[in-house]
């Protein structure tokens, strides 16, 4: 008989976590397996914010055999009381006798405290079994909890030659099926997405999740500096919800009136800034933004320098025409080394088109 | 011991053929080996135009001993006399015993006529032993046979959003070396290379093989509708062959005057009309022409339809700007259902840059 070694698991723990990821936000997804002489005792994971976490459930399985048992979970056991006791205590509660961590607690405050009351029972504790993975399925969370700010996915789908629209403004279809299928996974994955008010005007996109298998939908966040928006556009169906950004001087009380299901989110200053914009979205909790642009919105994100990824979805087609909307508008710089250096993560053919993942270069 | 399969005998035989991609124009890559009893006798590659065949040198190699023995060819032997007696008559007269061919002789009047000597004398003959490589090998060699114009390889470096180079024209570098590496050896690869006038203005370039371990020079093809050039170009240089290419109007007397080493190919029209000038090319049994356009050039190519390959090397950053020079010029279609329908045939990281080739869609 195969017994599993501690890295298959881990990878155990990790599918369970995995299988969560859209759904457990602000929280991360976390996975535990309980395990003892190998075989297996209890699984959990951490389904939704509020709810047990991975470790309570797959010990709460596990019953009495825990004790002496195993655990391995994907992210340290927490070591504060929230919505529910500490993880940290409870295994050392259960007699637990050895744990393997996949990834620690992102959060600098906290980090290593949920290992040091464990280690203090004089229980053994091995971390960093399968990090790579562990970190990027909750690669937003742990963005946000180091950061303050949403991890913000950047998204195209463009001609090979660049182009997002013929020169009318003509855009259907540049992708596959395939590929938009793909990107609605990706709006599952994300807490908010965001447009600006001409996507709204020129597409009339409604923004959900449409997936076959269901999925969560994110909220909406449109930026309309003047609340000029005015109609039945789709983004104000209940389908979702939506927020409208607009600057100090938009008629905020008028808009609610017209959209009583909008939040209205009103910028101190007569533009939206994306940074502070940045600021209001973390305190709402968005730790991921997944900006559906426009060249004009992309370029703004560019120029402010926020932005995480980039998600290109490249179709096999030439459209030409220097006059063809570019995937990111605006001015261009005097100089090519004026652009914004980034690195390619990830490219795979879905459909027949390419799906193009870069993330910006850290800053030296 | 392990026995080789005739599998792996022909992809001796193709290695062969491979190490002389970009040196035999305009006669395809072949390689043949020479096998008995799973005993190596001879190998022989076709090594440049006016030279031996792949299959008198495998077979004078072998001597004596090949009589009674087997031949891996990776096309099938010719049947006519040219610069040398027919390779199919050489395999009957040394007493061969079977032969294994990759892939049939491209032009459709001789195809057949090799292998149809070889039978006739009754040797058994296989074919289609790792086609689809061999096809790869001279498929250059093969459009050309096919359709008498030349494979066109539409070449570009750009930004992931589309563009050559800023507003006001600076574009170094938008690659890596490495990618810029690669670029020189499908320089070698191909027969020709064909830049606009502005390109030879603007950037100067010399047009020629740079790598560290040699390589063949292209010939350097100039747009130049009017023969307005004039100086000391890099592309005036005696590295490599140039012909400039002009209108009827166009003083050639006068320009052959200036620059004596250079070849005037004049147009019976005003413009340049692109599949004239393919047909011309073709004359000159120019077999690939590798585009390293300009937006303009890139365009032409492209309402023209004439291309078969796009490689575009992506480099990992975003300029941004509606106004920034994009991949492929002119003016937009109306309609994106207009763009012109690839298909991807691979993608590649190069260095941190990505190296992507679409060909042209069957039409259907």
């Amino acid at each position: 008989m195969h017994v599993r070694t501690k890295e298959e698991w881990m990878d155990l723990a990790l599918s369970l976590a995995e299988a969560t990821i859209g759904q457990t936000s602000p929280n991360p997804s976390v996975g535990a397996v309980v395990v003892k002489d190998g075989v297996l005792l209890g699984v959990g994971t951490h389904l939704q914010a509020g709810g047990p976490h991975a470790e309570v459930h797959a010990i709460a399985q596990a019953g009495d055999r825990a004790e002496g048992a195993d655990i391995y979970v994907t992210l340290e056991p927490c070591a504060h009381y929230g919505k529910t006791p500490p993880c940290a205590e409870l295994i050392v509660e259960k007699g637990i006798k050895r744990v393997f961590i996949a990834c620690l607690d992102p959060n600098p405050k906290v980090a290593g405290k949920g290992i040091a009351i464990i280690e203090a029972a004089g229980i053994p504790v091995e971390t960093g079994i399968q990090e790579e993975r562990a970190l990027k399925i909750n690669q937003h969370f742990f963005h946000y909890m180091k950061t303050r700010r949403p991890f913000v996915t950047l998204k195209a789908a463009m001609t090979l030659d660049g182009k997002t629209a013929t020169v009318t403004g003509d855009s259907k279809w540049i992708t596959s099926t395939e590929a938009r299928m793909d990107a609605h996974k990706e709006r599952h994955r994300h807490d908010a997405i965001l447009v600006g008010r001409k996507t709204v005007e020129y597409d009339n996109p409604s923004l959900t999740t449409r997936l076959p298998q269901g999925g969560k939908n994110p909220v909406r966040i449109i930026l309309d500096t003047h609340l000029s928006l005015e109609g039945s556009y789709a983004v104000f169906n209940d389908e979702a919800s939506t927020w409208v950004v607009c600057g100090a001087h938009a008629n905020k009380a008028e808009f609610e009136q017209n959209y009583p299901n909008v939040k209205v989110l009103q910028m101190i200053t007569d533009e939206i800034v994306l940074p502070d914009l940045m600021q209001i979205l973390a305190e709402h909790e968005i730790q991921s933004l997944y900006v559906e642009g426009g060249g004009t919105i992309h370029k703004a994100f560019l120029q402010a320098k926020i932005f995480d990824e980039c998600h290109w979805y490249i179709a096999p087609k030439l459209l030409g025409g220097q006059d063809a909307r570019s995937v990111v508008g605006g001015n261009s710089p005097l100089l090519m080394k004026e652009a914004e250096e980034l690195e390619f993560t990830s490219y795979e053919q879905i459909g027949p088109d390419l799906k193009v993942i870069a993330k910006r270069k850290e800053e030296s």
